[in-house]
C-alpha cells in the first residue's frame, strides 16, 4: 500500500460516511479505479452494528476503501414492544433477523455500485457483528420469531447484546460456578456476564420452556448471517470462546448445567454445540439466494463470522502479541493477542484463536466512555456553551475540549470515576456509578468535562496495568473507533499511559477488518496477519507522552486508584446501596 | 401584633424590597398609619451588608414594617484595587467607611419619608453589621484611610469579613494556641478564623508596621458606626466575644501574643481593649451631626452594635435556650442560646451574652449553601432548562425544584457533600471541596440539584447533632434568610432533621432585629426578649416532618455521614491534595 493510495482511500471513506444512512457514491472511486484496473479484485466487509449495517468495498491489493453504504434496521432495537405491539418488560432488548438480511439486499449492492466496480470483481464477503447477540432457530436456520405462531412471543426474537433481563440467571451461573470451582471461570475474569449466551439461554428455558423445547439451535446472529450467506451453519471461534464459555475444546459440563436447572443439563450438547470455524476460514460459497440478494457472484468466499471489536485488530495492523487495540466509542473494547494463557484481573475473556488463529486473544472493556461524555454534554453543560458552539460551528464536545485543553494538568482540582455505566474491567461490577470530587464554586463546565476524559484514561491505565500484572504486558497501545478524532483525548491517553498511541488509519475499522477476513477466506492472502499488513492501516506512535504532563498525571492517577479501590473493592459500598435505594424508591 | 397587622407589614416590606436599590415608598404605609396614629412611636433598624445598607422603619408597638430603603455602597468591595487604582494582592477584600455613613445620609431619611411618619416619632436607632469587619482608627475615630497620607495604603482600609489574606497569621495563632494550651481555643471549636480580628490585626502589624503604630484603635465597623451615631466608642458584647477572643472578661494574654510576634504583645491592651456594652444597651444619644445626616431627632437612643445573624434571633421570637435560628442565604449561620457553657464540636464560638444578655450564645455555620445552588445553576444546567424557565416565567431554581420535588426520597440514587465552599461546622476545614457520587447515564440535572439541596440539610443535621452531643440540644429549628422562600427545601430540612421547622415572618430579619434592639435601647421594652415577643414574627412549626420521607432520609444520611467522615476526618485527604495540586499547577 502506497501512502498516496492510503490517502485516496481515506478520502473516499470519509466522504461517503458523512453522507449518512443512504447509499452513497464514492467521489474518489474513479481515481481508485484508475490506480487499479479492470482486473483488480475486491472484497466486501459488512459491519452489523446495533442500529444499522454498513457495507464497505475494499481493494484486495492494498486495502483502499472505495465506497460504503449504510442500511438502518427497520425495527431498530425492540426495547419497549414487539412489532405486534406487545409490551416488553424493562431491561429487554431484542432484534428482528430479517433486518440483517435487508442489509445484504440494500447496502451491499449500493456500495458496490457506488464503488464503480463490476460485481464480478468481488471475490469474497466478510462480516462482523455485535455480540453476544444470540437467537433461537429451527434445524434449517429459520428464526423462531418468523414462525407465525411465535410472532408474539418475546423469547422467539434475537436477544441483542444489551438485553439485560437475564441478570438473575447470570448471578446463579457465577455463584454455582464459583462453588463448584469450575476451571473456566478464571478465563472470564471470574465473571460470566448476563449479556452472554448461557445466561440468556437459561432465561429462555425458564420463562418460555415451550420455545426452548422447540428451538434446535441457539446461536449468535454473527453465525446466523453466515448461514444465510453460505448455506452452512458454522460457529466462529471468537464468539464460542468469549460468549459461549467454550474453553479447551469443551463447553461447561452437564453436571454444572444441571446444577443451574435440571432441565438445562443438555443445553450445550443439544442447543449450542456445532462445528467451529477459525477466523479467516472460508465458511462456504455464496449461495444462489444470497447472490441474488447482494448482486454478487454465486460461490464467492464467505468468511467465518466475527465480532466488531476483534475484527478491527488486523485492520489496525496490530495482531502481534502485546499490541493492544482499543476500539473507543460509546464504550471501549480492548483486544490483544499473547503467546501464553494467563489470568488477567477483570478481563472479559481469553480465547484460543479468539482474535487470530494460533494466539490467545484477550478482551477487556470499559462500559462507559463516549457515552459518559455524551451524557455530560446533554445534562450538565449550560446554554452559554451550547450557544457558543453553535456560533463557532463546532460541536459542544469540541468547544469544551478546546476550553479545557490548555489548562495545566491538575489545574481543575478534580478527580472523577468513570463508572456512570458501571465498570467492566477490572472490577466487573455494573452496580458501580459515577463520582466527581473536588468541585468548588470556581469550577467550570469544561473542567468537569476534562476530568471525565481523564477518568477514562485512568480506567484504561488500570486495565493496561492488569495485563502487566497478569504476565501479558501491553507493548503498544493502538486506538481505533470514533473517539480517535479527539486529538486532545488521544494526547491525554498517551500522557496517562506513558506510552505512544498508535492510531488506526481507517474510520471504518470493523468493516475494513471484515474485508480483510474476506480476502483471507478467498485465498488472496495466506493468513489474517499477512492480509492485515497489506490491507490494514495504522499510524504508529502518532501521539507520544509529554514527560511533564505524564509526571503530573501520575499524581492524579494515584488519587484515582485510591478512590477506585475504596469505592470499587468494598471500602464503601455506597454505590451499591444507592442503586438499591433508588430501585426500591422508584418501585 | 394581630395577624392582619402582620400581613400588612409583610406586604409593605415586600413591596419596597422588590423595588431594588433606590429609596422606595411603602404602598401600605397609609393603612399602617391608620392602624397607629400620630402618637405612635417608631424605631429605625439598619442592616449593613456586604454590598449595601438597608434602613427599615418599624412600629414599636407591634413591629409592623412600614417602609424600607437601600443604599448601595459607592465603593462596594475593594478586591482588585484601592480607589486610587493601586492593585491589591489576591484574597484581599476591603471597604471604605464613608460608604457606611452615606447609608445614614440617604437610606434612613428615604425610609422615614416613605413610611409617611414624622421624624419626631422615631425614638431609637439600632444597627447590625457584617463581622468580623475590623478597621484602624485614630483616637477620635477617624479612619486611617481618610488621612491623605494613607489613602494609598491598603492596610489603612476596613478589612471586610471575607478578606482572606491573613491565613498565614491565623495558622500561627492556632498552632501557638494549641501548643500553649490556651483555654479560650475550645470556645471557638478549636479554631480561630483568618477572618477574625486578631489574624487581621497581626497581618497589619507585619505588613505595615508604621500604620500599626499610628492606629489608636482596632475595632469592628459594627462599633465604629455606633461611634459615628452616638459620639461614643463602645464595643458590643457579640463581636468582642465571637471575633476578638474576649472570654471570661479577658483577651488573650500578652505572653501568648508575644509568642506570635514580640511586637504584637500589647495588641489587645493597646489597640483592642475598650468599654463593652451589652446587646440592647443604649450606647448613647444621637449626635447633632448624626441627627443632621439622618433627619432624626438629636438625642434619641442609639443601641450598642450587633451582627446580622445574631440580631435576627429576637426578630424570629427565638432567643430561648434550644431555639436554633438558621439564617439561610449564600451561606448559613446558626445561632442559639443556652443556659450552660458547653463545648460543641466545630462551632464558630460560644460567647456570654453573645446573642442575649445573660445567656451563652452559640454560633455555628455552613460555608456554602445558597451559593452552591447558584454555582450549580450557573455552571451545570443545560439550555433546555434555562429556556423552559424563561417560557414559564420562573427562575431556574424554581424549575429545578419543581421537577425534582415529587421524586421519592432516594429516587435519584445520589449523595453529595456540600463542601464546594469548604466546611465550617463541624469540620472547620476550608480545604475540603464538593463531591457527587451515584451519577449514571440516566441522571438528570434536577436530580443533582436536589442532591445538593439535600446535602445542605444533611450538613445542618450534623451540626444539630453536634449541639446535642455537646449537651446543648436543639429543641426548635427556626429558619430565616432568603432561602425560606423555597418551601420544598424547607420540607427537606424538616424531613432530614425529623423536626418541625419554624419560619421567621419577616423578609428583613436583620433590620427588624436591629429595630428591636433600638426599641430596647430607647426604653420602650425592658429587654430584648420582651421586645422580640412584641415586635418579632415567626410561624411556628410551619413545616412538619413526613415520617416516611424521614425514614428514607435516615438511610441517605447514614451514607452522607460515612462519606463526611471518610473525606473530612483523614480517611482520604484527596480534597486537600487536589487543592494543593491545583494551586501548584496554576502557579
Amino acid at each position: 500500500m502506497t501512502a498516496s493510495g492510503s490517502t485516496t482511500a481515506a478520502a473516499a471513506a470519509t466522504t461517503t460516511a458523512a453522507a449518512g444512512t443512504a447509499a452513497t457514491t464514492a467521489t474518489a472511486a474513479a481515481a481508485s479505479r484508475a490506480a487499479g484496473g479492470a482486473d483488480e479484485r475486491y472484497v466486501v466487509g459488512i459491519d452489523f452494528g446495533t442500529l444499522s449495517g454498513r457495507a464497505l468495498v475494499v481493494r484486495v491489493s492494498d486495502g483502499a476503501e472505495l465506497a460504503t453504504a449504510v442500511h438502518e434496521y427497520e425495527h431498530g432495537v425492540l426495547d419497549e414492544a414487539l412489532p405486534s405491539g406487545r409490551a416488553l418488560p424493562p431491561e429487554w432488548a431484542l432484534q428482528v433477523p430479517s433486518d440483517y438480511v435487508n442489509v445484504l439486499k440494500t447496502a451491499v449492492p449500493e456500495a458496490v455500485a457506488a464503488a464503480g466496480i463490476r460485481p464480478e470483481q468481488v471475490v469474497g464477503i466478510g462480516t462482523d457483528f455485535t455480540a453476544s447477540t444470540p437467537m433461537p432457530v429451527l434445524a434449517d436456520g429459520t428464526p423462531l420469531c418468523e414462525l407465525p405462531e411465535y410472532a408474539d412471543r418475546p423469547h422467539a426474537y434475537v436477544k441483542l447484546w444489551k438485553h439485560h433481563a437475564a441478570a438473575e440467571q447470570a448471578e446463579r451461573i457465577n455463584r454455582v460456578a464459583a462453588e463448584r470451582g469450575e476451571p473456566w471461570l478464571a478465563r472470564y475474569g471470574g465473571f460470566i456476564s448476563s449479556e452472554w449466551e448461557f445466561a440468556k439461554g437459561l432465561q429462555l428455558l425458564e420463562e418460555d420452556p415451550e420455545l426452548y423445547e422447540r428451538m434446535d439451535h441457539w446461536l449468535e446472529a454473527a453465525d446466523w448471517i453466515i448461514w444465510q450467506l453460505s448455506g452452512r451453519y458454522v460457529k466462529n471461534a471468537c464468539t464460542v470462546g468469549y460468549k459461549a464459555i467454550h474453553q479447551d475444546g469443551r463447553y461447561p459440563s452437564e453436571e454444572f448445567l444441571a446444577a443451574l436447572n435440571p432441565a438445562f443439563a443438555r443445553f450445550a450438547v443439544d442447543k449450542v454445540e456445532h462445528e467451529i470455524g477459525q477466523l479467516g476460514d472460508r465458511a462456504g460459497g455464496l449461495t444462489a439466494q444470497a447472490a441474488a440478494w447482494t448482486g454478487l457472484p454465486e460461490g464467492i468466499a464467505v468468511a467465518v463470522g466475527n465480532v466488531d471489536a476483534h475484527v478491527t485488530a488486523p485492520a489496525a495492523q496490530s495482531v502481534d502479541p502485546g499490541q493492544m487495540v482499543a476500539i473507543m466509542g460509546t464504550s471501549t473494547c480492548h483486544v490483544m493477542n499473547a503467546e501464553t494463557l494467563a489470568s488477567v484481573q477483570g478481563m472479559c475473556g481469553v480465547v484460543d484463536g479468539g482474535i487470530l488463529k494460533g494466539l490467545y486473544g484477550y478482551e477487556a472493556g470499559q462500559s462507559g466512555v463516549g457515552d459518559i461524555f455524551a451524557w455530560y454534554v446533554a445534562n450538565q453543560v449550560p446554554a452559554r456553551y451550547t450557544e457558543r458552539a453553535r456560533e463557532l460551528g463546532v460541536s459542544v464536545h469540541e468547544l469544551l475540549t478546546d476550553l479545557a485543553k490548555d489548562q495545566p494538568v491538575g489545574g481543575h482540582g478534580l478527580i472523577a470515576l468513570d463508572w456512570h455505566s458501571g465498570n467492566r474491567s477490572v472490577l466487573v461490577d455494573h452496580r458501580l456509578s459515577g463520582l466527581v470530587v473536588g468541585a468548588t464554586l470556581a469550577t467550570r463546565a469544561e473542567e468537569v468535562y476534562r476530568a471525565l476524559l481523564e477518568a477514562t484514561a485512568f480506567g484504561t491505565r488500570r486495565i493496561v496495568e492488569a495485563f502487566a500484572e497478569g504476565g501479558v504486558p501491553v507493548t503498544e497501545f493502538v486506538a481505533a473507533g470514533g473517539l480517535i478524532r479527539n486529538s486532545f483525548l488521544m494526547q491525554v491517553y498517551s500522557d496517562v499511559l506513558r506510552m505512544p498511541i498508535s492510531v488506526i488509519g481507517s474510520e471504518q475499522g470493523p468493516a475494513l477488518g471484515s474485508a480483510i477476513h474476506a480476502a483471507v477466506a478467498a485465498g488472496e492472502y495466506p493468513d489474517v496477519r499477512t492480509a492485515g499488513q497489506a490491507m490494514g492501516r495504522v499510524e504508529r506512535a502518532k501521539y507520544t507522552p509529554d514527560e511533564k504532563a505524564a509526571d503530573a498525571y501520575d499524581a492524579l492517577y494515584t488519587e484515582y486508584l485510591r478512590l477506585h479501590d475504596y469505592f470499587g473493592r468494598g471500602g464503601n459500598e455506597v454505590m451499591h446501596r444507592l442503586k438499591r435505594i433508588r430501585r426500591e424508591a422508584l418501585a
